[in-house]
């Protein structure tokens, strides 16, 4: 075959004519059309969730304006010049910290998940049809910038008694949620910066909470307070909801660790695969205890399983990117992924799962799902959520 | 200092209203004034550079809203569903990829710079009073994933008098380099995935030639061509310009390689330092041969210097943070930076290199010029280059 060294693409006329000028702050393509998911008929447009469009996308960086998103009460428009986060109660010397002071102290880069506790918690009930952005949407990865909240707890000093802290964000709502102190000073942070540039209003601007690892909801988002305290606060969002119920009627408490959950992204849920030959399974796996140490992937529903590749750097408690390369023959094939941590557990599948926590019932789904998510592929190619 | 459970600057009408709505795809607050720099005066606002404000970037992910861009006859609008790259010349099987078809194959993710050669190009100068978005924007650093070239090469077959493969764009003015089968085959990408989702137009969507660590602009935007041939094309931009005049008369061509570079970018020039007492210096390092393995920073000029911090995970060819807290006293400080790469390279002062390649006549400055950035604090707190 022999190749003319203009593609056909190009007309002549395309060549003669300068392109599109500069901008200060980017777009992205007019052909690029991946967005958020929410219910358009919503009473309440300001409140509830979005979801991310893993099927769409690349490498561990989610795309802060694809971020998925949780709240209860709509995304507040807070003024930088104006906020102060005020740290008081067991503490020796309370403080209102400025944006402009926050920024002058010692700073910390990470790379991290934040999964929402409910991700995929209607997956329990089994064949959902869902796409993977409909039943896992609610998890993405930042990099996230800002201060060790250790550093800040020294700043204004901790009185023996002190035993938690309770984080409450700006929003109407008055999120709050209470964090146990050894947490608070081993790994979290006070952010402000994401993917390069400040914090996007929905993920918190100007200020979050970043509990790495933890269920979304401790990360609490345009942080105006942290109140040092001797015990939990039972707030709304740690004794009514966000707990997990069990079979025997008891329901688990300050359940916080995300545990290693992954999920094929590609191909996926109402993707089509076009003809027959090779192609490259892609997916995301994590785990809120620590690094991905493996990922295993099989193409026929789990009975024989091959180990994916996985895409350095391998970060703590952060998005890992997995991929193996596949020859589709044409059959009906079951894609399913597999992830184990570094702690050694392995992803559970299903059900083992329900086996455990039973089924719930009403709209709602479990909190801390994070069961094996097979798609079948149709001689036609089509995929479905099996 | 007692302080209130309610911040004061929260009233009691915002917490009972409710926030704003979801949206498919999120934009910054807009309280965010962060932009890309270029001359507004242009008579030609189609091509020339912008500018990247890593003042205002944390971290070492570049937001690609904010990615510097540099072209020749503007940003030309693409359909992925009818663009392809053509492979040609001294190859086996030559081939037109359409974008699913490369979506098909193997792909990797990378974190890697991209600076343009003519960077920072007028400091040898010495003190021009530029910001570090004026002299040093031209530089940026994303998450890119698409498909090994190697891997594109072998699909093809490569001939035996295969030496250099051309790449070439599809923006009006088909830029063009010439790259080294050698480099071709290591570690240059086809990419199609920046920070997690397509290209950025400015970053040559829906696909561009990423060659880690060189001069930005071998790293060909809007890829639809490579002729793999038996020597340099010598094309426009690495025979009359992208080569580096010596005192000589004779000009380097074909100098690649981006050499150890940092510059501390806060507090930086323009900035105002509010009171003294600590504050932490933080900038970027990068080297085109691999990872950054120390920075210094003096806060006396160059007289003594201190090792700063850099932040994990340390990555070959991509931005380094790095970061040292600081005491400022009120009194006059000159502040520097200074890299080492892990081949030893130690970044050299401007003298050094205006020693080495002599003074540059014109408005144009070098390129690959990386000597050090001094920045002056004022008693006032006024920060200035020097």
């Amino acid at each position: 075959m022999a190749i003319a060294a203009i593609p056909a693409a190009v007309s002549a006329e395309e060549m003669r004519t300068l392109g599109a000028a500069r901008r200060e702050y980017g777009e992205r393509s007019q052909f690029e059309r991946s967005a958020r998911l929410f219910p358009p008929a919503s009473s309440t447009p300001m409140t509830g969730a979005s979801r991310s469009p893993l099927q769409d996308q690349f490498g561990i960086i989610t795309p802060s304006a694809l971020h998925f998103e949780r709240h209860h009460s709509g995304v507040p428009t807070i003024d930088p010049a104006t906020h102060e986060l005020a740290i008081h109660g067991l503490v020796e010397r309370p403080q209102r910290f400025t944006m402009s002071l926050l920024k002058r102290l010692p700073s910390v880069s990470r790379i991290h998940f934040i999964e929402c506790g409910g991700n995929a918690g209607r997956e329990h009930r089994g064949n959902s049809g869902a796409t993977v952005q409909q039943s896992h949407g609610l998890v993405s990865c930042s990099e996230w910038t800002g201060v060790r909240l250790s550093t800040l707890l020294r700043e204004v000093g901790l009185k023996p008694a002190a035993r938690w802290v309770l984080a409450e964000g700006a929003d109407a709502s008055r999120h709050a949620r209470s964090i146990p102190l050894a947490k608070a000073l081993e790994d979290v942070l006070v952010a402000y910066g994401q993917n390069g540039e400040a914090l996007r209003p929905e993920q918190g601007y100007p200020l979050r909470l970043l509990v790495p690892g933890w269920e979304g909801n401790v990360s609490v988002k345009w942080l105006h307070r942290l109140h040092v305290i001797d015990q939990p606060m039972m707030t709304r969002d740690e004794a009514a909801s966000y707990t997990d119920l069990m079979p025997d009627g008891k329901a688990r408490a300050f359940s916080f660790e995300m545990e290693s959950n992954s999920v094929i992204t590609s191909p996926s849920g109402g993707q089509q695969v076009e003809g027959r030959g090779w192609l490259e399974i892609s997916g995301l796996a994590w785990s809120g205890r620590g690094r991905i140490e493996q990922v295993d992937v099989s193409t026929d529903g789990g009975r024989t399983w091959r180990q994916a590749e996985l895409q350095a750097p391998v970060l703590s408690k952060a998005f890992t990117r997995f991929r193996l390369p596949w020859r589709w023959d044409g059959q009906e094939a079951v894609l399913v992924s597999r992830s184990r941590d570094e702690t050694g557990y392995v992803q559970p599948t299903r059900e083992a799962i329900v086996a455990a926590r039973g089924m719930k019932e009403g709209p709602d789904g479990f909190n801390h799902y994070n069961g094996m998510k097979p798609w079948k592929i149709t001689r036609e190619g089509m995929v479905t959520h099996v």
